[in-house]
């Protein structure tokens, strides 16, 4: 990723480095945009965590993979209880605020660049909806089969989607249709971060149903064992996130 | 304007009713793009104004055209205390929020076309940057020669603007020499605002230092007579804000 491309890494250190209001943008390729408090959430603490993530995260153990992690606050939060943990981005700037934050182990690697030479792992941490850089449901269950050579026999992965079903928000349906129309899953999302002059590459992010998950993840060797959802009646915006423990099967 | 480039109306009408968190974001046309808190400060209160917008919207007399009006903070503050106000703007939405906020006198106008038959105004109302509606420097001249035809004799401009020299930006100083090679001046920004599905055209925004307003002013029967600055040690930012009041000549 060249540094003009680094849209996600620049919105996040100047954030951090306090010149800037940590506001987010996003595009998506029907023209939709919409800016959020990304960078806020992106370096928040544990104790800011929401219940399901703080649920989740109690199902890491071992050597950690987290892939995506950004300015690496669940990858900090392992570290300091102990684990090791290996850090990837594509986003070099996301990764240097992770380090400047502590993180020992970082490696600027995609999902699709991952090899045994990174060691063995027994988690792997896909959270923050991170699941979605599996990008699509063919290369979602190729990499998972792939990431039998990286883990071992006991491994887990913790990944976070949206059920992008769980709305009723007409510009999110009709591209919801828009998808379907051409032969993509509704919530295959194709986006990309802009950040003043800085724009991302156009990429694709895969947010599904608990129900498409199971489908994407049968006979890939990982067996869904547990979903765990963020209902809260407090809060009905986040209903549609979750949380899925993957465990191999050996 | 048609609905779906009414952007700046939607995104401020969302936020009026509690459906978005108040983001704006704006484009620019080299690229740059940026979000901010726009709508609060649009639907902001008197007690919540700087110092400099308190001091200008003092010179406020008789009856009141605010162009560019909003949601009609200025305009709402003006008729509460006795005025006659006539809010115009170009989206349509925004007008309906003033109007719901208790505005009584709305058209859907850009400053362009502006004629007699709205009535003679003592007052013109350019507050929140809105010097910059005059678009460029020849248009600013023509059309304060045209507000001789809807102004009486006594009557003053509150216009604000914002000195883009005070800047030590790259990404802002680059814009600025990419105008002056286009024939443009500096702080002329071409630019857009985007929400959701909704885009406003291209529109150009004329943002100048108090010299280059006495140099456009100079020669349309306009004077300026006062400069009232924002500056304050705790606010270095927002240092390059000014409002200037211009006296009509007769």
């Amino acid at each position: 990723m060249k540094d003009f491309q680094d849209a996600y890494g620049h919105q996040l250190y100047d954030y951090y480095e306090g010149r800037s209001d940590g506001l987010e943008i996003v595009e998506r390729d029907d023209g939709f945009i919409q800016a959020n408090f990304g960078p806020k959430t992106y370096l928040s603490e544990y104790k800011d965590w929401s219940k399901h993530e703080k649920a989740g995260i109690r199902y890491a153990k071992g050597r950690i993979l987290d892939i995506g992690c950004g300015a690496g606050r669940h990858a900090l939060y392992l570290q300091n209880r102990g684990h090791r943990v290996l850090g990837v981005d594509v986003s070099p700037l996301a990764l240097k605020v992770a380090r400047t934050r502590g993180l020992k182990e970082t490696r600027t690697l995609s999902i699709s660049e991952l090899t045994p030479k990174l060691g063995m792992f027994d988690t792997i941490l896909m959270l923050g909806n991170n699941f979605g850089l599996f990008a699509n449901p063919r290369q979602a269950r190729s990499l998972l089969r792939r990431f039998l050579k990286i883990t071992n026999p006991h491994a887990v992965i913790i990944a976070e989607s949206l059920d992008v079903y769980q709305t009723k928000d007409p510009d999110h349906l009709r591209y919801h249709q828009f998808n379907k129309k051409r032969g993509r899953m509704a919530g295959q999302v194709h986006i990309r971060v802009r950040y003043k002059n800085y724009s991302s590459p156009w990429f694709d992010y895969l947010l599904v149903s608990q129900k498409e998950m199971r489908e994407i993840v049968e006979g890939t060797s990982w067996k869904i064992v547990r979903f765990i959802s963020n209902r809260s009646p407090r809060k009905p915006r986040s209903a549609a996130v979750y949380i899925a423990i993957f465990q191999r099967q050996f």
